[in-house]
């Protein structure tokens, strides 16, 4: 096969996410040698984690393996590798196991969970921006309902039912509207002793509203829904410390909670900063108004982990502008080898929408607003069409439908157990003292 | 609720494989308190492990949460612990964290994986005995070949590609035929610069025959089809020692393997040696014909952990068998509180069943024989039967049905990454030289 491409122009794609996706189907069947580089050998669809979070969807349901992605395109190919340096100047890419040569590289690593330093966040946090972090958080929640059954202590009981979401954005809303749905659904007809007084879902944001890119009638909306769900929604409330089982706010109050998730923000991928290229706030990669570094005119850069060096064109860090600025960058790529103009990024902004639960979200579409049933199915319509692969629309409308008829969340297995990152499976370590809990 | 139940009975199950689920079924809105006691939180339908590690089916789609299963039971409950010992004189079981008395108990651990001491097994060899060895060896399986893509050196690649399943039982039959299929189906396709000349599965037989205990025309078919699907299927072939990407067989053969699954053998679940009742040989707890222990009476033992006395009265260790003794030890408890006479344990053989592949398998049915696709049909029915739960055989149905349209296997993520027991994910460790094969 070597000796066939030989004078084909060497594309390199760093990371499978959706700017690493889109770019690469652009250049399906064309001229060019393309290859993917993930360290993971499938696609997720992240808009879902917290659906795999909270037991609605199995991990395999919204991953797609990237090679199948690609079968029959003969052009694109994929190799299972992490990035660990790039030369720009020899235009080298440097793999764990390999080196490969670019003529043109596009650099779509995305982002990781941003804790801004909070102390305490780093070890005591749940994160949810891969599977592996939705599986354990998933294992974990359903390992609390367990342990509670064999605890007497109600100090540890209540640290054991609460869980926190710090983070008020589209992630905090629906991962506190599921959790809510899950525990005051199958949890509370499998655990019959437990009183569900005792279960408490805490949202904390730091600014003064939910949503804070949406108008505010559907931010409102978000929040009287989520306080019908019973979720305890704290506005102002900036996080200053989480040790173990308490998150401390600024005002000075304090929560007993044994699950604590972060989802108040993301950085670009830590890789990106041992590249040696100019970086902007939030581990990004600045990057010019054609999505390209300006030292180096073959290096394009797409999805969370780029930003715009001019502070008015950032875009937010959100599915469809990674997807739309990878197929941007493909076509300035390809403009690039030709000779021909690039074109600047103009974000085509869809709208924004954010679920809460049964028959609740809320839609922004283009100056229009739309709030409960509508805006449900508008979101549940999205996001089976961008789901890739048959069998996981397939799998995962089954799952929503048998939810909806019936509100089962289907995937309630705590597995594989040894997924303990963080406490032991019980989320109790008894050899540290209760703490005081000013608040609880 | 205590002072309600204070006078029932109280019986505990160890165990909720098949014994113990269907012991624990018939106590249903019995007047007994029952309690459940697992170290998951879910009932794993075993038979179809080796299709989660082929990646056909979600690990959750075989799995069901016990607590689920008796939702609608009041007297039946459920605890996740481990069994640490029990105390028979003073009738009291040790849990890891909580201590429980009985008024009967049944001991329905099960079995895990029979190495025969064999040196070398326990360290380098899978195992599929439950949900995460299945997972594990998926995501080993589907590294191989991700990691083959990097990989030179032919003697190398040759490792990675061989796949060695030892046991010649049902188990290391249904899982070459998958492993063959998963290869020649998706894995030619999503990997096209792979020779599959390179791929092989051997399958090795201590014995002269696979299947022992079918007729000799299904062990013949079943050698028949499996060959022709590919797998190199070896008969007495003792396996003497395995070593890291070796195996030894006693004739003096060997064989360049980086993936060695061990199918050869089951025992009973290492805990029960340690409760000071009578063993039998491997490593299963002696009972009478009633399934009960002479020297205490409310104690019962079903399932593969448990061994009858009277040689002549043994029982396969497969799940018809688990689920008979099961309801029976249910019904003897019944009887031993009701002062009545507990009824002898009788086997009812109602078959054996072992699929092949596609369109493949042999039933043998109380002395009639089937093959090809009548069996395979009669096998599909009976084990989508036997699933727990309607979200479960919807989706394996589905499952199915995707790969017999489309030869596809749907689950081929490598998730999570950071199950590596045994070896890295790339299954190669290159600190060590390379050993020489004399028969690959």
């Amino acid at each position: 096969m070597s000796s066939v491409t030989t004078e084909k122009k060497k594309i390199v794609i760093l990371g499978c996410g959706f700017a690493g996706l889109f770019a690469a189907r652009s250049f399906a069947n064309s001229d060019y040698d393309v290859t993917i580089v993930d360290k993971e050998n499938y696609h997720v669809f992240q808009p879902l984690l917290y659906q795999v979070a909270t037991s609605e969807l199995d991990p395999a349901q919204i991953a797609y393996p990237i090679r199948s992605t690609f079968r029959h395109v003969e052009n694109v190919d994929f190799l299972m590798a992490e990035v660990t340096q790039i030369d720009f100047k020899n235009k080298y890419v440097f793999l764990d196991e390999r080196i490969l040569y670019y003529d043109a590289i596009l650099i779509a690593l995305g982002s990781v969970t941003n804790d801004f330093h909070t102390p305490g966040a780093d070890t005591y946090c749940f994160r949810l921006k891969n599977l592996e972090q939705a599986m354990e958080l998933r294992n974990h929640i359903l390992s609390c309902f367990e342990r509670v059954e064999h605890e007497p202590d109600p100090v540890k009981r209540k640290q054991l039912l609460t869980f926190t979401i710090i983070g008020g954005g589209p992630t905090g809303v629906e991962l506190s509207g599921a959790l809510s749905e899950l525990i005051n659904g199958p949890i509370r007809k499998d655990f019959p002793r437990l009183d569900l007084k005792e279960a408490n879902i805490v949202l904390l944001q730091a600014m003064d509203c939910l949503l804070p890119p949406f108008p505010k009638r559907l931010q409102e909306y978000t929040q009287k829904r989520l306080q019908k769900k019973g979720v305890d929604v704290r506005l102002n409330a900036m996080v200053s410390e989480i040790s173990e089982h308490c998150v401390s706010i600024k005002d000075g109050s304090m929560i007993n909670s044994g699950t604590v998730i972060w989802t108040a923000g993301v950085k670009g991928a830590p890789i990106a900063s041992q590249f040696g290229v100019e970086m902007g706030r939030g581990g990004r990669v600045l990057v010019n108004e054609y999505l390209q570094l300006e030292e180096y005119p073959e290096v394009f850069v797409a999805g969370d982990i780029g930003l715009e060096r001019d502070p008015e064109r950032g875009v937010p860090m959100v599915a469809t502008a990674a997807i739309q600025q990878g197929e941007h960058a493909a076509k300035n790529i390809r403009h690039f080898f030709e000779g021909s103009h690039l074109e600047p990024f103009a974000y085509n902004n869809k709208g924004s929408l954010a679920v809460i639960g049964r028959n609740a979200a809320v839609a922004d579409v283009k100056g229009s607003q739309f709030t409960g049933f509508l805006a449900w199915i508008l979101w549940l319509t999205i996001h089976l069409a961008y789901l890739i692969g048959f069998r996981n629309r397939l799998m995962v409308l089954i799952n929503w439908g048998i939810d909806y008829l019936l509100k089962e969340k289907g995937v309630r297995v705590i597995l594989p157990k040894d997924m303990k990152h963080i406490f032991g499976w019980d989320g109790v370590d008894s050899s540290k003292p209760d703490r005081d809990t000013s608040n609880e």
